[in-house]
C-alpha cells in the first residue's frame, strides 16, 4: 500500500476526526471557552501522536497553548520544514444564522458545515494525515519535519512572538509552510505572495456620566453615539479613502508589473457580488477592486455599541458609545505607527462636548511580502502544477497571519502559504464549511511536497 | 382627624406600599416583563379600591393595560377630574450600575431607590393616598375624580389612542392633572407649559449578506457600520444643528417674550454639568442652553448596535448596522411630517454600496403647549405656591407625555402636570430615586387642589 491508497483507505475515518475536532468550541475571543482551546490543544497533540510524530506536547504562553511535535529522522542533509495551523476558532454568533449548529457539524453536499471547519480545523488536519500516510507506509519522511499549531490565531496571536522568541531551537527550519491558506478554486491552485498586516483598537466616546433621559437632557448635552458617528465619519472618506492623517505614509504603491500581473488573473465581479450580497463593489477610487482586496490597506468597523439595543425602545442620551475597528496593512506600514496615526485622528478630531479615546488591541501583525525568486515558493508552486494540472496564480490575499510575520522576524524565512480553503466557505461567518474534496486533495499535495522537498 | 392628621398617621404604611409597587417589574419595553405589568396594573386597581375609589378595574388595550376607577358624587355643580399616572417603568439596564437592585428598593437619605420610584409609581400613588385621605375622614370628595392609569408610557402609549377613542364617557372631564410630572426643586415649584412631542425610529443599514472577513472583504465592499456612521454624521452637524431637510420647517421659534421668560429663572451650568457629568453643554448656536433643552427640537441616538460588541476582537465586515434615533418636538411640529423628513433623509443620503431603511417606531406625540390663561392651569400655580410658599416658576419640559397629547386631541382639554419628581432623580437612569418629602407633600398638594376646585 502506498500512502496514496492509505490516504484512500483511511478517508472515512479522517472525516469523522474532523468532525470530533469541529465539535470543541475553541473561540479564542471568549473567556468562557479557555478550557475548550485547551482540550482542542489536547486533541491535536494526541493526534499528531497517533500518526507517529514524536515529542508531541502542548506547551503552555502567556495565553492559549501551543501544540509542536517533529519527525527528525531524515538525515542532516535533508531540509527541515516546519508546518503552521491553528486550532482556534472565531465566535460563531448570530447562532440564529447557521443552517446547522456551528459545533455540531454535519455533511451536506460533500462538504463539512461547522465553525472552524475550513479555518483552520480542515487545514491543519491535512498536513498531519500526509505525514501519517509517510510513516504508517513508509516508516519515514522524506525531510525532517517540526508541527507549530497555536490556539490563538484568531485574536492576532498576541503571546506568540515571545514563545516563538524563547523557543529558537523547538522552530528553527529551513523552510516554513502554513497550512492556513487558500486556494484560489476548487480546480484552480494559487501561491499567496502576500498578506496584508493587521492593526486592531477599540473608540471609546464618553459623555454623561451615566445614560439620561433623552428628553430632559437632549439638546443640552452632546450625545456620545452622534458623536462617535461624526469621529468615524472624519477617519474615511464618502467615496473609500482613509482619511486618517499619515495612513497611506509607509505604503509601497504598485508598480505597472504589480498591477498587470494582478490584472492577469480573471476576476467576475457579478460573481463576487453574488458571493457576498453587497450591492456593489466600494473603495478607493483609482484602484481595481482586486487590488484594493489584496494590495491597499482597509480601516473597518468590526462592531459598533451604545445605549439600548434590545426590542422597542428606550429614550437614552448615552453614557457612551464604542466602535472596534482593524486596519490591513500593506508593505511597508509599521502597525505602531499606524495605531500611533489613529490614535492621533482620535484626539485631533474628537467631537465638542465628548471625550475619545483609542484603546490599543492586542495582536498586531506586520504586513507580509514573499521576495520574488524565494525557493520554497517555487517548489510549492510546482507540486500544485502537478495536483491540479494547472498553473498556480501567484496572488495577494486580505487576510493576516500574524504569527508568520512573527516568524519571519524571529526565524528570517518567509513562510508559504500552503492551504487548501477556499475564500467562498464562510470563514468568520454564519455557515463555514470546507470541502471535502479540498481536504483529500490537499493531503495528496502535503505528501508530495515533502516528496519534493526530500528527493 | 383632618386628611392632614390622617396622611401623617398613615405615611408609614404609604411608603411601604411604594415599595411593593416598585419591586413589580413591570418593564413596558421587554416582552418577558409582560406579565409583570399586568401584575402593576391588578396592584393599581387593588389600590384604588382600599382607597375608597369605585369601579376600579384593569382594563384591556391591544398591548399593556390601562386601570381606571372614579368617585363621582360630588355632585352635578361640581366639576370632573381625570387624574393621570402610569404603572410601568422604564428597562433597569445596565443592572451593574445600580447601587441597590432597582427592583429590591432600598430606602436610604430619606429616598426610595429603585426603578419606578419616582417615574411615576412614587408620583401616580401619591393622588390615590390624597383621595383616600379625604374619603377615609370626611367620606366623600370635593369634586368628582376620575383616575386613569396606563401601563405603556415609557414605550410611547401606542394603544392608547384607540383606547381613548373608544372610552370617551369614561374619560370625559373638565380638567386632567397628570401626577407625571416634575417639581423645579425641593423648595420650588414649576408650571409645566410645554412637553415635547415624540417621534421613534430605527435606521437599518444592510452591506453584505452575512458578517464577512475583514480581511478578505475589506476594501471591496462597504461597511455597513461606517456607512452608518457617514449617514448619522450627515443628520446632525458637527455643532450640533439637525441637518434633515425641513426639519425645522414648521417650528415656532421663541419670541423674545419667552426667551425673557426662560432667562428669568436660574440657571447654573456647572450644577448642570455636575449633575450630568459632561465635559461641556452642547448643541445648536444662537440658543441658550436651557432654551435647547426646553424649546428646541431635537435629534438624539439612543442606541447602536453592529458586528461584534463581546470582549476581544471579531475581524468582521459586519451585514448590517442599526442606529436607534428619537427626535423630541416642539410647536408645531407635526410627528408624521417629521418622520417623513427622517426617512427622505435617510433615502437621499444612502452612502454607496449599501441599502438603508428607516423603520418607524411605535407611539410617538405632538408636542403641546399650554395656552396662556388655561384655568386649571391657574389653580394648580395657587396651590403650588400655597404649599410651597413660593410662586412657581413657568416652565417647559424637554421630555414627552403622548397620551396627553392624545387627551387632548380627543377631549379637547389641556392636561396640567400636577407631579412632584425631580429632574435629577436619574429616571431612565441607573439608581433613581424618589424623594420622601416631596410624596408626603405631593399628598398635600392634591387635597388642596382637590379642595379648592371644589370650594
Amino acid at each position: 500500500m502506498d500512502s496514496n491508497q492509505y490516504l484512500d483507505a483511511e478517508q472515512a475515518r479522517f472525516v469523522q476526526e474532523l468532525l470530533a475536532f469541529v465539535r470543541i468550541p475553541s473561540v479564542s475571543a471568549k473567556p468562557e471557552n479557555i478550557p475548550d482551546v485547551v482540550r482542542a490543544a489536547d486533541w491535536v497533540a494526541a493526534r499528531l501522536t497517533a500518526a507517529g510524530v514524536e515529542g508531541a506536547e502542548v506547551l503552555p504562553t502567556d495565553g492559549h497553548p501551543v501544540v509542536c511535535g517533529h519527525w527528525l529522522h531524515a538525515g542532516a542533509d535533508k531540509p527541515t520544514v516546519l508546518i503552521y495551523g491553528h486550532f482556534d476558532v472565531q465566535p460563531a454568533e448570530p447562532f440564529d444564522l447557521w443552517d446547522s449548529p456551528p459545533f455540531e457539524p454535519e455533511i451536506r453536499d460533500g462538504r463539512v458545515w461547522g465553525r472552524g471547519a475550513s479555518d483552520d480545523k480542515g487545514g491543519m488536519l491535512v498536513p498531519i494525515l500526509a505525514v501519517e500516510s509517510l510513516l504508517k507506509t513508509t516508516g519515514r519522511l522524506p525531510v525532517n519535519v517540526k508541527f507549530f499549531f497555536e490556539g490563538q490565531e484568531e485574536i492576532g496571536s498576541p503571546d506568540l512572538p515571545p514563545f516563538v522568541a524563547a523557543n529558537v531551537d523547538r522552530l528553527t527550519a529551513d523552510m516554513i509552510f502554513s497550512a492556513d491558506g487558500l486556494q484560489y478554486a476548487p480546480d484552480q491552485p494559487q501561491i499567496v505572495e502576500a498578506l496584508k498586516g493587521l492593526v486592531k483598537a477599540e473608540i471609546v466616546v464618553r459623555g454623561p456620566r451615566s445614560d439620561q433621559h433623552s428628553g430632559l437632557h437632549g439638546g443640552g448635552i452632546a450625545n456620545p453615539a452622534m458623536a462617535l458617528a461624526h469621529l468615524l465619519a472624519s477617519m474615511k472618506s464618502a467615496d473609500g479613502l482613509v482619511t486618517v492623517e499619515g495612513f497611506y505614509d509607509d505604503v509601497i504603491d504598485l508598480g505597472l508589473d504589480d498591477r498587470a500581473a494582478i490584472a492577469r488573473i480573471p476576476y467576475d465581479e457579478v460573481s463576487y457580488l453574488a458571493e457576498t450580497g453587497a450591492v456593489s463593489v466600494f473603495g478607493e477610487l483609482g484602484y481595481s477592486t482586486r487590488e484594493r482586496l489584496w494590495a491597499r490597506p482597509t480601516l473597518d468597523v468590526n462592531g459598533l455599541t451604545s445605549g439600548w439595543q434590545g426590542i422597542g425602545s428606550k429614550t437614552v442620551l448615552p453614557a457612551e458609545a464604542r466602535a472596534k475597528i482593524t486596519c490591513r496593512l500593506v508593505a511597508a506600514q509599521d502597525p505602531a505607527a499606524v495605531l500611533a496615526a489613529l490614535a492621533a485622528h482620535v484626539q485631533a478630531h474628537c467631537p465638542a462636548g465628548v471625550t475619545a479615546e483609542l484603546l490599543p488591541g492586542q495582536g498586531g501583525a506586520g504586513p507580509f511580502l514573499v521576495p520574488s525568486g524565494h525557493n520554497a515558493t517555487g517548489v510549492a508552486a510546482q507540486v500544485l502544477e502537478e495536483v491540479y494540472g494547472k498553473r498556480p496564480y501567484r496572488t495577494r490575499l486580505g487576510g493576516s497571519i500574524p504569527v508568520m510575520t512573527t516568524l519571519l522576524d524571529v526565524l528570517g524565512v518567509h513562510a508559504v502559504m500552503f492551504g487548501f480553503s477556499h475564500d467562498d466557505e464562510n470563514l468568520h461567518a454564519p455557515n463555514e464549511f470546507f470541502r471535502l474534496e479540498a481536504f483529500r486533495l490537499g493531503q495528496t499535495a502535503y505528501v508530495r511536497l515533502l516528496q519534493r522537498l526530500g528527493g
